[in-house]
C-alpha cells in the first residue's frame, strides 16, 4: 500500500525529470492519481509507462506552447502543441471556466493533445465555481460502429459535475461503451472470458473472448447490439467525436494517434494530435446559484427514495461509488499491483528517481 | 394514404379551432408532419388526440405568453406559460440561435411547457444557420434507475444536429432508453411478446412482456442492465432531465405532468410544467465554417467506408434512416393506423373541421 503523497511526489518528480516544469509535472500527478483515488486504476499509475515511453520516442512535447487560436464570447480552440494530455486539458478547461464567467457558458475545444487521464477530473474542476463541469475526449479507435466491423473510434467518455448544496455532487464520468478497455485487460490477466455484449469477433459475431481485439475483433458501442439501441451509443461516441476533434481541428475516429509508443504513428493524419471538448456553465446564468443546488439536493434525495429491485441494496447517484472509494482509499493506501510496480520499478532506476 | 398537405392543412385546423393563433398552429402541424415524414409516428398524428383531450380539461393554454424570464449572453431561462410544447420550443430554439450568433453559442432552458413532438425538429432548425443544434427533453416517469424498479424518468431524448457540406446532416436523436416506449404499444396491439432487455417486472426480473408497465413494471435505461453498462443510459437519462428541469425551474423526474389527459394531474409539484433545454453553436466561433462542414463531409465519408458485419448491408451515419424515410414517405404518402384515422374522425366531428 502506497500513500497518496508517496506517489504523488514519484508522480511528479517523473515528469520533472522528464523535462515538464513544475506547474505541469504538478497537474499530471494530480489528475493521475485522482484516477487512483477514485477506482478507476486504468487511467491512473498504469499510464506512466506508457507517457515515458512516448516521451523516449520523442513523440510528446514537455515543454509545449499551448496556445489559443481562436476565439468567441462563449467559445475558443485551443492548441495543446502535443503536450501530455493533462497540461492542455487543465488550461483548456480554465478558460472555459473564465469565459463562462463573463458570457454565461464557456465552451474550449482542444487539438493537438494526447491522453488526458480522467474525463471527470475536468468536469469536476466547475464545481467550486458554482459551474456545471462538461468534459468529452476521442480516443484510439477500437470501437465498431452498429453494423460494422472496422474499429472506428475510441471509447469516447462524457464526464458531467453539477454542484448540489448539502448533497455531494452529481458527477458522471463514463465510456460510451458498455465496458472500460481496461475491463478486457483483467479478464484476459486471470484467463477468464468476458459476458457477451462486450466485444465482437472479425465477422461481427457477439464474442466472449477478452482477447479478440488482436485478431480483428471490436469493442461495441452502448447498448450492445441494434436491437438493444446500439447505434444509440454509436450516436454518442460519434457526438463525442466530432465535438472533440472536428470542432478543434484534431484527428477524428480511426485516426486519433496512438496512446502508446508500442505502436506506430499512423500514415494518415486528418487533423493535429488527440481531441478534448470542455464546457463550463454559470449556474446563476440560468437560476439563482442556491436555489439551483438546494433543486439538486432535493432531485439527489428523491432518487435516493426509488425502490431497489430484488436483491438490490439501494440506488446510486452518479459520483455515490467514485466518492466511497476516495474515502475508502484514501483511508487504506493505493494499491499498485505487481506489473505496474515492476515498470515504475525500472522507470525510477532509468531517471535516476527513488521509488521502492 | 393522406399528402403531407392534406394533414398538415387539418393539424393546423384542428388547432386553429382550439383556438391557437395562426403562426402557432402551424408550428404545432408543422412539428407533428415532421415527425409523420421522419418515420417517428409515435410522435405524429397519434398524439393530436392527447392535446385536443387536455385542451377539453382546460389543461394547457393556447393563448400563451411565452417569456423570458431570465438571460445572460450565452444563455437564457423561458417561460412556456403551459403552452402546447412546440410553441415554446420554437421560441426557445429561435431564442438559443440568436443568442450564438453573437455571443458563440446560445443556451436555453424552457419550463412550463408539455410534450413537444419530436426533438430533432428543433436540433435541425440551427442547421441553416450554420450551426449545430441541440436539444433534450424530460418526459413522463416510465424508466427506472439502475438497481431499481422505482419510474423515476422519462425516456428523455438527445438529438444533435450538426451541418456538413455536399453531404446530407448529421442528425442523432434518440431516446436513453434501449427502445421507445411506442415499440411496446406496437408489440401489444400485435399480442406479441417484446425481446428482454427492454421492461422489467414490479420485482425488478428482466419481462418479455409489452404491457408490464400497467402492472407495476417500468422500462430500463439503456445498457439494459448493471453488467451491459444501464448505469451509463441512467446518467445520460439525469443530465437530461437536470438540464432540461432544474436550469429551468420545470417539473423533474417523477414530477413530470402526465402528458395525456387520462392521467390525473400529479399531487406534488417541484417547479411548472414539462422541461427542455435547447443549443445553438455557431460553426465560425470554433472553426471557418465552410472548413469545418467539409471536415464532417470526411468524417462521414470515412465512416461510410466502415466495413460491414457479416449479414449486414451497410454501416448507417445518424439521420440516414429518417432522411431515407422522409423521401420514402413524401413520394407515397403517410399512412395513418384506423384506430388513429377514428380518432382524428372523432375530432373533426367535435369541432366541425373537414376528414375524411
Amino acid at each position: 500500500m502506497y500513500t497518496y503523497d508517496y506517489l504523488f511526489g514519484f508522480t511528479k518528480t517523473v515528469f520533472l525529470r522528464m523535462g515538464c516544469p513544475e506547474e505541469d509535472a504538478n497537474t499530471i500527478a494530480k489528475v493521475f492519481l485522482a484516477a487512483e483515488l477514485r477506482d478507476h486504476a486504468s487511467h491512473g499509475m498504469i499510464r506512466i509507462k506508457d507517457y515515458y515511453e512516448l516521451w523516449k520516442e520523442g513523440r510528446i512535447n514537455v515543454k509545449p506552447d499551448v496556445k489559443v487560436v481562436h476565439e468567441s464570447p462563449s467559445t475558443a480552440v485551443v492548441d495543446g502543441d502535443n503536450s501530455v494530455g493533462m497540461v492542455c486539458a487543465r488550461r483548456s478547461m480554465e478558460l472555459a471556466i473564465a469565459k463562462a464567467g463573463k458570457a454565461g457558458t464557456g465552451w474550449v475545444a482542444t487539438r493537438n493533445s494526447n491522453h488526458f487521464g480522467i474525463a471527470g477530473y475536468y468536469a469536476m474542476m466547475a464545481l467550486e465555481h458554482d459551474m456545471i463541469g462538461i468534459c468529452l475526449t476521442n480516443a484510439n479507435p477500437l470501437v465498431a460502429p452498429t453494423f460494422s466491423i472496422s474499429r472506428m473510434m475510441g471509447t469516447n467518455p462524457i464526464a458531467v459535475a453539477i454542484p448540489a448544496f448539502k448533497q455531494p455532487p452529481f458527477v458522471a464520468d463514463f465510456a460510451t461503451t458498455p465496458i472500460a478497455r481496461g475491463k478486457l485487460a483483467v479478464a484476459e490477466k486471470k484467463g477468464e472470458k468476458v459476458a457477451l455484449g462486450f466485444v465482437q469477433d472479425k465477422t461481427g459475431k457477439p464474442s466472449d473472448d477478452p482477447t479478440i481485439l488482436k485478431s480483428g475483433g471490436s469493442m461495441v458501442t452502448l447498448g450492445g447490439d441494434r436491437l438493444h439501441g446500439s447505434h444509440k451509443g454509436y450516436c454518442l461516441s460519434a457526438i463525442v467525436d466530432i465535438f472533440s476533434a472536428v470542432f478543434s481541428g484534431a484527428n477524428f475516429g480511426p485516426f486519433v494517434p496512438p496512446s502508446v509508443a508500442y505502436l506506430p504513428v499512423l500514415e494518415k493524419k486528418v487533423g493535429e494530435g488527440t481531441g478534448h471538448f470542455f464546457g463550463a456553465m454559470r449556474i446563476d446564468a440560468f437560476q439563482p446559484a442556491e436555489e439551483f443546488k438546494m433543486k439538486i439536493d432535493e432531485w439527489i434525495e428523491t432518487f435516493r427514495t426509488a425502490k431497489p429491485a430484488d436483491g438490490e441494496e439501494r440506488v446510486l447517484i452518479p459520483g455515490d461509488p467514485e466518492r466511497e472509494a476516495e474515502e475508502r482509499i484514501r483511508r487504506n493506501g493505493i494499491q499498485l499491483v505487481p506489473a505496474i510496480k515492476d515498470d515504475l520499478l525500472k522507470i525510477a532506476a532509468e531517471l535516476g528517481v527513488k521509488f521502492e
